[in-house]
């Protein structure tokens, strides 16, 4: 058993067609001994904002040193950079597209490079539609099995690399107004504002005509109704007790809403 | 190679978030050899008896001291307590819902703890809304890892650990009612009717004002048309030969069948 | 570590109920060392001909020596063989019913059997509507583990394996007729027209009274507008930038396509 790093996979690839399978046969071809986790492979198709919510939530409960393969990559055969970052958890690969902003600024990169050494790929002439499996599985292969950053391309500055802004919120003395930055499988909608924000208080949520009520946990209300509380994710989240939240106030993704303090009483 | 048990998880997360991802993420951080099996994570949302039944009719499948995992977890948050149970089989872990109480009809429990030794927990002070990464998942890779099962947590008496009933069913001297327990992604109605209530005999099935004749597979009628058997899960079966018995009865979970004898002729 | 070889696995099984993961489980019963990877299990139901599409395009990326279960069978139960067919890529498990010709119209059959010993199997009495579970899955984990094909079954003449054959098309001087062979999961239309048929060439498609333009990367044409390129398959392909081929043209599988060449200028 060699020392290999975990490697997890992220996409917009869905579980329909072989993409993913595919992905993993190319894994395994380089080194058949690595492990692969799904993270998910059903991001939102070139939703970068959601991939990057998801790789910002999920990298901290992975072992240190996990290569994070993540291709959500609707610039695939333009001029944007394929890149490998390593961070304080480990290394990321793929698309340079805002794609991993979210974790970099949790965990800021030590290092970066572009991927421009094909010795790494399937083959030199990869296709120019699924460098996923081409170039971003190989390479993240390589990286699991101990080949050392720098021999997958040329070194770039980590401040070059793409940022994508998390939606925007502001504060003000009795409110905070931010946005549904990711809605889950049960219609959970969590917003763009951290649990540190109203850490201590009593709050409740405007949103779409509704005041809706804080607490600790989904079932502090009865089923069937919404509540707002600190979700597993670390970020104030909106919820139905057995139902779905998306559904019930008719919400979408980036809709606006409006966290009000409560004075203790 | 050390002697790992193997890990299957069961849970209603889908896989779109990376609800799942994440717990297996927290599963190899505790041990990266463990090896981790799907059993499905698309059970519907809070739906505690298809969590039952496919636990019930997946288990014997599985190596012995297989750990199983599951989070079908309407509950998290409140009173209901975390469980480690010990079985012929294996060990299953999870909330104290009826969720194991089909596994251990057929398979009695030799022991179970409640989890309160937060030292096997992902940390002490777990979220309150997701148990299966913070306390299920972590356990579930100690106890695979050979931690012993009384070191988790208080023992507990199994026989106060919730049932959940198998639907109701009852026989008569010509004649069998029961109900459809679960609906596959084929749209085939599978019964609460067991295998041993129709050996050695032929039979038909009422059903939404249609008498279904019985077989042996699928392939017994011509396509479109519908048939009763005993599928593979060993309970008695209504399928349509290359379609969805569940549109084309237009019938749903919960519905009431009858089985009829037929005399041998 | 013993020399284990991968088992992939394709299906129609779907996530949604626990088949796939009883197949795992029945494969990890045999050989818990066996590292499984999923190809896909959503094949549209009983479509042999997408699931032979999938295999067909995916086996090269495998190891060597991989084992390919898939169940795509809708004559289960029926008179049908079951099969383990050793090719150069590897070897190929599961029923005679045309799912392996794609593979072995491009890598031929080196040798076959007939599944007959139930030796190898979950046990001698097999369910009629699961050969899934009870004889592909554990034929593959044996396969895998090392069990020679000829200890299998009864040899068969690898050309009495059905075949199932791939759409129609038919070149002329200045043009190719074809059809939709696949339709992905982004509404890409992945036509039976290999590469090599427009290499050096320039072409554009005529599909459902539309002319479709050619490009190299999805990214040659503005999001929304559609483009014809050779995809990452190997085939002629349409496709929207940032949008599925499949709404915007309203059409389906099997629909026909007319590459016409273009006079370079």
């Amino acid at each position: 058993m060699t020392d290999n790093r975990i490697i997890a996979l992220l996409s917009d690839f869905g579980l329909q067609d072989v993409y993913v399978g595919v992905m993993k046969g190319a894994i395994a071809q380089i080194n058949p001994q690595l492990k692969v986790i799904d993270l998910t492979h059903q991001i939102p198709p070139q939703n970068i904002a959601a991939g990057r919510f998801c790789l910002m939530n999920a990298f901290s409960y992975f072992p240190p040193e996990t290569v994070f393969v993540a291709v959500v990559d609707p610039g695939v055969g333009s001029q944007r950079r394929g890149v490998a970052v390593q961070f304080a958890g480990g290394y990321l690969v793929g698309p340079d597209n805002g794609l991993f902003s979210g974790v970099l600024s949790l965990s800021p990169a030590i290092a970066a490079v572009e991927l421009t050494n094909s010795d790494y790929w399937l083959s030199p002439y990869p296709s120019s539609t699924f460098h996923g499996r081409d170039i971003f599985a190989p390479v993240g292969a390589h990286l699991a099995s101990g080949v050392p950053l720098e021999k997958l391309g040329s070194p770039i500055d980590p401040t070059s690399l793409v940022e994508l802004p998390l939606g925007f919120y502001k504060m003000t003395e009795n409110s905070i107004i931010g946005a549904i930055q990711y809605i889950d499988i049960f219609g959970n909608l969590i917003t763009n504002i951290p649990a540190t924000a109203v850490e201590d208080k009593r709050w409740s949520i405007a949103i779409a005509n509704s005041i809706v009520p804080c607490g600790r946990t989904y079932s502090d209300v009865k089923v069937g109704e919404i509540i707002t509380l600190v979700g597993s994710h670390g970020w104030v989240e909106i919820a139905v007790n057995g139902g779905s939240a998306k559904s019930q106030l008719q919400v979408d993704w980036g809709d606006l809403v409006e966290v009000v303090y409560q004075t203790m009483s």
